[in-house]
């Protein structure tokens, strides 16, 4: 429109100050053959599973002049099914990925004037999305003190700790996150059950990942009975190989959906949306099989990523982190003049990489090799 | 879960508390014959703007384990294109309805501290989302001081009203509404332009409905060059019959756009969004020609109502605001035990009703016409 820049432009726009000299979130968009770097499942969505979405759409389409259904009822019931746990579709509530169920919560129960309790390092989100719905940030501890750099546990949550941070902070909201995101860790649950008796506010386990987690790990779901106050965030953008379609969900108390109610935008899932989870979810066994694969490969580089000498953290997720890293930046330009793309999550000395089909994982191993032959850069 | 009430249980749980005691916004979704009460497109998306809807998403759904595309370039350039006005795509915003639009523009420029100025009867959802975002909500008054209550353009924004209102509240964000709903009539640019000029903050004109404007009418479009804090939003939901879909988008300066990318959650619009969008952008002809109907049907609702001695407000949307009831409430039942489910927008002695099909139209105002025949409820 003119030689001005759109920065110089933006610069005299009635922009709100917290928000001036700020960039946009997001991963890097290259395109780049093997792209392990936003946890999205490497696998296309099976041959049947598109074909049912697809099906899904064709009885929509000729109606999508009227509006969706405002509660998408049989969507909520379809996921509590999914769920199980005697969960019942008005414990559920879904948005255009869980980051907008997380936007929603923070709408109800967080806000100005209220403060947010994370773990960091966890999913970068959480504290934008407090931020952006104008409550404070608090960057709680995770580990415990003293505990060596080098030690794969380093990430976890310990019940002391929680509570002693809890109790100082006073949040409205507290974010856990299990398996942790970037570290991939899931959580005791013993922390989790601390965390509530600890607080009056709303405390939220972010389970995006849950369906890789080893055998053996429980979810938070089993403690939502009596727990009025807790509320377990997932998403269909991981193990169901639905990152495209925006679908997150939460289960909790029907009391919290009620509560989002009074802030969600009217009509917020689109008929499509609801389609397509629904087609998705009917399908749910073909697409854990993929989980099953993806685990193989996510425990193929926990292992193989030791042997090359590095410290992987223990991984419930389809990623893994490792440390162990001198210069982090150089080894992550060093993967991507390779072809692969993985991410670094801003912590020191470390690199998240996601689990993909087998030949990605095998063609990011051969790099990660290749990398440190070329320039040792391990500490 | 127990025998206590979800309302017992929200009333303990720690919701802010600026919205307890609230109700959540939505139209109440009937099951109803006709259904005249959310300005939706009453005919069903024509059949090869389905198909063409399902290829698109047939191409999309293999591949929905990735991230949609982020930027989602492709569509904003369908959508400039559209719009036409020299308009390019880096001036284009999308988000799931223009609900979500007006959100992030308000994050961005609203928000806590912050003033916002509405001229009311309009959108009931403005002040909505003004305050679920932060900012305070000014209602502020359409009309002339001393005009008659049946005075057909008692809702008309005038050039010197708007302006000292502006001054007096010195708002961050102005709405505008043209065509305004729920009064159905399209603004002056000259309000637009005084506006502009009476403020330093943002200028939002939206123009959901505009598309159904009578001959002759200009859009904010066109004054879009030289003004870097107007905005103008659309939808596809109205015109394009796409409402199930959620698609809203706006046209600004490209800074504006930047403003919005520092508070929008990553990835919000879907891959099927997108998909679907575009194809229905690709055949806006067909589309567009069942506004032609709508509009036919929308004057017959005018010319029809005023012989009824009822009074319609001008229309350049696909609904008729029609005053003159003595009892509006009365009215709205008597309609529905009819089998017409039409709206009551919270003015008192006027309804608003979409413009349906034919003959959803002739239904309504044989409906309205023995309504009136068994208890006259006009002053």
């Amino acid at each position: 429109m003119s030689n001005e820049s759109r920065a110089e432009v933006l610069a005299r726009l009635p922009l709100r100050d917290d928000l001036r000299g700020r960039t946009p979130y997001g991963a890097p968009q290259l395109d780049v053959p093997v792209r392990l770097n936003t946890n999205e499942n490497s696998y296309d969505v099976p041959a049947e599973v598109a074909a049912a979405i697809v099906e899904a759409v064709r009885q929509e389409a000729g109606h999508l002049n009227r509006y969706p259904d405002r509660e998408f009822t049989q969507l909520r019931e379809d996921l509590a099914n999914y769920l199980g746990h005697d969960l019942e579709a008005d414990q559920i509530w879904a948005a255009n990925g869980s980051n907008e169920v997380l936007q929603q919560l923070l709408q109800a129960f967080g806000g100005p004037g209220r403060t947010v309790l994370g773990f960091a390092p966890s999913y970068s989100m959480h504290p934008i999305i407090t931020v952006g719905t104008g409550a404070t940030w608090v960057d709680g501890k995770r580990g415990r003190a003293g505990q060596a750099t080098d030690d794969p546990n380093q990430f976890d949550l310990h019940v002391a700790e929680t509570v002693e941070q809890i109790e100082r902070v006073k949040p409205a909201v507290t974010f856990l996150c299990s398996p942790n995101n970037p570290t991939g860790t899931a959580l005791d649950l013993d922390v989790v059950k601390a965390a509530y008796d600890a607080t009056d506010g709303i405390v939220i386990v972010d389970e995006a990942y849950t369906e890789f987690a080893r055998t053996g790990t429980a979810s938070a779901l089993t403690l939502l009975p009596g727990r009025e106050r807790l509320v377990v965030s997932r998403t269909m953008s991981k193990a169901f190989a639905l990152a495209g379609a925006r679908v997150g969900y939460l289960a909790a108390d029907p009391a919290v959906t009620d509560a989002i109610r009074l802030v969600r935008l009217p009509y917020h899932l689109s008929s499509l949306t609801q389609a397509a989870a629904r087609a998705a979810l009917w399908h749910s066994d073909v697409l854990l099989d993929t989980v099953e694969a993806i685990k193989r490969d996510r425990d193929r580089i926990v292992t193989s990523v030791r042997e090359l000498g590095l410290n992987p953290a223990p991984s419930d997720a389809n990623f893994v982190l490792f440390g162990g890293l001198a210069d982090e930046k150089a080894l992550w330009r060093s993967l991507l003049s390779r072809g692969v793309l993985i991410r670094d999550v801003g912590l020191p000395g470390f690199l998240r990489v996601s689990a993909g089909t087998p030949e990605e994982t095998t063609i990011f191993l051969d790099a990660l090799a290749d990398s440190l032959l070329d320039a040792p850069v391990t500490v």
